[in-house]
């Protein structure tokens, strides 16, 4: 049985305030990111409990890449539209779209596009994944092409599962001298939070929202370190949440520039959580993503980024896989855009 | 026994910031009715818990209109008064007054002045509605008076409640052409918010000035998308809060204007609640209200407002009634100058 | 001229939330010390500015040692009361009183008390130290003590500030090893915060509210991965505020464990700002402070600490100096005990 439409998409709104925003009152992409995994969980939350079983709550697995379109302002509605687009037995998609309206002058321009995945956890056992109640397509192609979507995330999560878990954690060391300005080391920074209950779904998991808007954070403060302008997230490659966090726990965010182009910084950005009161007390990488900054003049034009001086091996190793995956970005906009012709 | 004057009057007071207040410094309705609701709700619990019994809560159940007497800007200090000032057998009204003070200049104004009705819940029960320990009163005819109130809000609930409950749900239609400008649809908005954590009182529902806060929120994003410039809530009609909302659900809150007059936009207000866990999946109407706005220049002047473009009988009789609503206000505010002269 | 007493003194009140505590319910300490900092704020500008000459802002400039007394829970009403109890020609002392009230047994218990010292900064120039209109003594003696109190924490300011410009700043090391447990590398935990319009004055600079809530943060994650328990802040060593931190800058807070007693940890805090745009790049030390902590079981009883592993000379001399102020401290306490018999 199918769930009618209504109950597979949603809309909700909200008025862009001064703490979403820098100071030049551009708002903070962890907000937009943070307001798109809402709407998605709510949607797909809501559909998988129109099954008979446990209650379950949809929790985030991965965010595909996203670009942000344009900028968004203090004072602006944000309007996130979410749809259900494709479920597997275990896993669902939703499509959110971001647009921002400007109610004084009734302007509207897409912010932001998104697909995210989900899996319905069991609320009485968080482990157990629940079944997904299939939904409607309009169509045979559209099916085909959800699954094609389905199958190649799932390859996606698999292969970057095993490398995420091998890099090194990243614990500071307080007698070093200070760093070289436009090293990786100058810019490197780090947070900690201490994951409250406005933080957490019912089951007391953190949101990936807040996960997302937490690196965003890092991020931004890398970025503007590296360049000392105001900067704005480009875009955000492919995020998969390889483990849960629990409330409680402390989780460290670490942002490092991996390669720098003429107009863009790439960030890699580490999530490690750690339990400060349960016995198993060691530290476990729970995500990690690649965020790309710009760095705006005060028309909001993009200014060139000062190059980045790499210092050993490491490092350039990083900055060659950066590059290209800088390389094919360009390469698919460039065919999207032959597409679109 | 009743209890000493001192338990049942509070004082609180809290700094303006940036977060709580629009693009041009003006503090929210949303900010200052959530900040009554705090202090009634401390007076309240505090009241009915000066008896021997099961400890409770005081649940809000009714705002009577309400009147934003004078704008409140970021920086200024409120000053929130609430005092108990009648209370029958199951419920108690609080009267609190806001005062806006500028710290650097002394000046102070009143902001608003508003009564609330709270009715003491069980914490083991949240169904059980406890006694009130009876106040003193300064003198019979100041009982007699809180009497009237009384009896005057217990029938406008009982009415309210029946009509409130017919309202037809809104659902949002993401597939619909776009809508002309001035009309009903054009300005329409909802938004919708997870209940957390910091929502909610300790019996883990929704306090009502959150609520508040919400519906003035998305009364505002009406308000300017039909006129387009800065906005202000100039005074809220009773509101009667029907339903609990409880931690976990999803609150639906959509405002569509229902009266325009020369200088004033009359908005109404509509919270569903729905779990999304829970096995009775049923959305329920929570709360209803009319909002109404004023639309202001740049130097705080009230400014013309657009007319209402009505489209079919249903928003037609929705004029009419916001149109006697306004009317009767208008007379009321005669009556009362009158009075004081 | 002298000021009337009633604009001298101000209370406040709030519920204490979910999002005020941690995960066992206790309010942390960073939560008082901003309230307390947010009555001192407003009761200070509120006297500076009944002179004629430029409005102006009192800025924090430091906070006498205080301690936690008891300890407040969620759902219990913080009642804040902040006096000014003397004034020089350009500073003033405020006392602040922090009484937990639980509203559904009426308990009340002291929290908190302390003292803090404000000056007024010009809102045109935040360069310009305005004078301070003289407050009205009950008495010549109570002058003299708090001329006393004015003398004291000059001279102390003066000293520490010294001190504090000297020590290292902690860049963090990305390839370093994991540190062994109970050293003081192991516990060590830095965050960033970007600094946003909520947490700053009319004038653009951060609350000192806000920079001791994020000491207090850092502070009790230290602590808690030192022992693995339920962790609250016991008290806090004098506060002062050397250096003023802008809108827009990057906060980098850092702990670390500097000594440790039978039942309590010494955490150093160091709070270094640094702008992220402006020309002016340097990262500059603006506060710093010692906490301490203690370790809880369930019943809210003090847990043995585990030992502190002193690593290098460096870490044993920040602990025989810590060693020296817990002596003393405990001493105070004795002799202050004594004086009360």
């Amino acid at each position: 049985m199918s769930v009618p439409q209504a109950a597979s998409s949603l809309q909700l709104c909200r008025i862009m305030r001064p703490d979403d925003a820098n100071i030049v009152g551009n708002v903070h992409g962890g907000i937009i990111l943070k307001m798109i995994e809402e709407a998605g969980c709510i949607v797909g939350t809501r559909h998988c409990n129109t099954q008979n079983g446990d209650r379950c709550l949809a929790a985030l697995v991965r965010v595909e890449k996203t670009e942000f379109l344009s900028p968004m302002f203090i004072g602006e509605v944000a309007h996130v539209t979410a749809e259900i687009t494709y479920s597997s037995k275990h896993s669902l998609e939703v499509q959110v779209k971001v647009m921002a309206e400007n109610i004084l002058t009734g302007a509207k321009k897409l912010a932001n596009k998104a697909a995210l995945w989900y899996v319905p956890c069991s609320l009485q056992n968080v482990d157990k994944i629940m079944e997904v109640p299939p939904i409607k397509y309009a169509s045979e192609d559209q099916e085909e092409e959800g699954r094609k979507r389905y199958e190649a995330q799932k390859m996606e999560r698999m292969e970057t599962k095993a490398r995420v878990e091998e890099v090194v954690p990243l614990p500071p060391n307080p007698e070093d001298p200070p760093k070289e300005q436009y090293t990786v080391g100058f810019s490197q920074s780090n947070l900690i939070h201490l994951v409250g209950p406005s933080d957490c779904t019912l089951h007391d998991y953190v949101h990936g929202g807040v996960t997302m808007k937490l690196m965003d954070e890092v991020a931004g403060i890398v970025a503007a370190r590296h360049c000392n302008t105001n900067v704005v997230t480009a875009s955000v490659d492919a995020i998969n949440f390889h483990r849960k966090i629990k409330k409680g726990c402390v989780v460290t965010v670490t942002g490092r520039l991996t390669f720098v182009s003429n107009k863009s910084m790439e960030i890699e950005v580490l999530v490690d959580a750690s339990s400060l009161v349960e016995e198993e007390k060691g530290k476990y990488r729970a995500v990690s993503a690649f965020f790309t900054f710009i760095s705006l003049d005060k028309f909001n034009k993009p200014l060139p980024v000062p190059p980045l001086k790499i210092q050993g091996e490491e490092e350039q190793r990083r900055f060659e896989e950066g590059k290209v995956r800088y390389l094919q970005n360009k390469a698919k906009r460039l065919a999207d855009k032959e597409g679109h012709k």
